[in-house]
């Protein structure tokens, strides 16, 4: 039979795990609205934003609450830090969520112009790194979320890409440029949620090795302890 | 004489100012590299990031290992926990300069544009609330951090209207279309600038008070708590 505390710390994961799924669908939401111009679905990504900022926390109540129970063991003590960050990235993934969806709204009372960027692709890049990281986290894999860091440098060369050619398209065509600067702050906008990911599988290894892999900082150490690893470069 | 766990509190006190310090100063570089069109400035910041890092890093150990020292006091407790998530939001400020300083370094490249917006004068707001939000947590002050959350509004304003005016340029001239975008997306830095200085006054607040102010959470609760208090409306 579990103790009080560790019935505490499944719950803290579950409803982590809940707030994850808060999180993705609003992403979720949010690009399925830019595929159909849909004004509702904004409207419900700007409604769910509510239920996303009272799961932060209450996630954030308990993990003090654990904290304050009883004197954790050095590896619940890094899993109780390691869901308190990665709580205030899917927070931070949902305001994201907004911003697409405040975007999604401007362009929708603009005319539909055909631009050249694949959002819905990114999109669906960005959903995955999340989804997956969220996966590194439920089975504490570090081999997941280690494979997250690699997915973020592709989406940085999306963001570049697109970057490129909605500039490119602003210039030859003024009569779009505010719905290529919609999709060209979208674009910036799954970069960043695509960033929370890549913070939330470092919070897991951070969890799961015990190593801190953010910003390079003990990348031979890192390599030395699981061969085949190849920390990000990026800083986030 | 104070304990040794209290020492490492100071210490831990100390640590998180110098990295305000780091982070006050990348925005302040970055902005004055926007003023003189100073590439080297651009470099300064972009080099400091490494420093940013490594003490983020440090900070989050020696909380970790406070935390593991000994059960800690509830009001500790929550000191500790700030800490580490204005370490987050100071790391993240370093972060927007980076991208501010890449910004400006697009600009140099192009030919200088006069362009109807005020950098400098949302630069000073946005510095001015990372530095009393930094103050309110020196003085452990919660009135100062409310008044922090009240400046957010009016950098959101000065954000809106730099938008409003920039686009229009993008329109109007597109030869300055690029250089337009760029300061365009450096407001939107300053602006999360400001949304992380905003972050850090609630958990200022939350420290002190052992109240949640965010997403207005407990408004009612607070305003009664303390009279003339106005938690921020807005999400972050």
């Amino acid at each position: 039979m579990r103790s009080r505390f560790h019935q505490g710390l499944d719950e803290l994961r579950a409803r982590l795990l809940r707030m994850g799924g808060l999180a993705e669908q609003a992403v979720d939401r949010a690009c399925q609205a830019y595929i159909d111009r849909d004004l509702a679905r904004c409207h419900m990504v700007l409604e769910g934003e509510t239920q996303i900022n009272i799961t932060e926390r209450e996630i954030d109540e308990q993990a003090f609450d654990l904290l304050a129970m009883q004197q954790p063991m050095a590896v619940d003590l890094r899993f109780i830090l390691a869901v308190t960050k990665i709580n205030s990235d899917l927070e931070r993934v949902g305001d994201q969520a907004v911003n697409i969806a405040e975007r999604v709204m401007d362009m929708v009372e603009l005319p539909k112009a055909d631009l050249p960027v694949d959002v819905p692709r990114m999109a669906a890049a960005v959903s995955a790194m999340v989804r997956r990281s969220l996966e590194s986290f439920i089975e504490g894999k570090a081999e997941l979320a280690q494979a997250v860091l690699e997915m973020d440098n592709v989406v940085d060369r999306m963001k570049d890409e697109a970057f490129i050619v909605l500039v490119k398209t602003m210039n030859e065509r003024p009569d779009v440029t505010r719905q290529a600067l919609d999709a060209l702050l979208i674009a910036r906008n799954l970069e960043r949620v695509a960033d929370h990911a890549t913070n939330i599988a470092e919070d897991v290894i951070f969890w799961v090795r015990g190593a801190d892999v953010r910003h390079n900082a003990q990348q031979e150490e890192t390599a030395a302890q699981v061969a085949g690893a190849h920390p990000t470069t990026d800083a986030h």
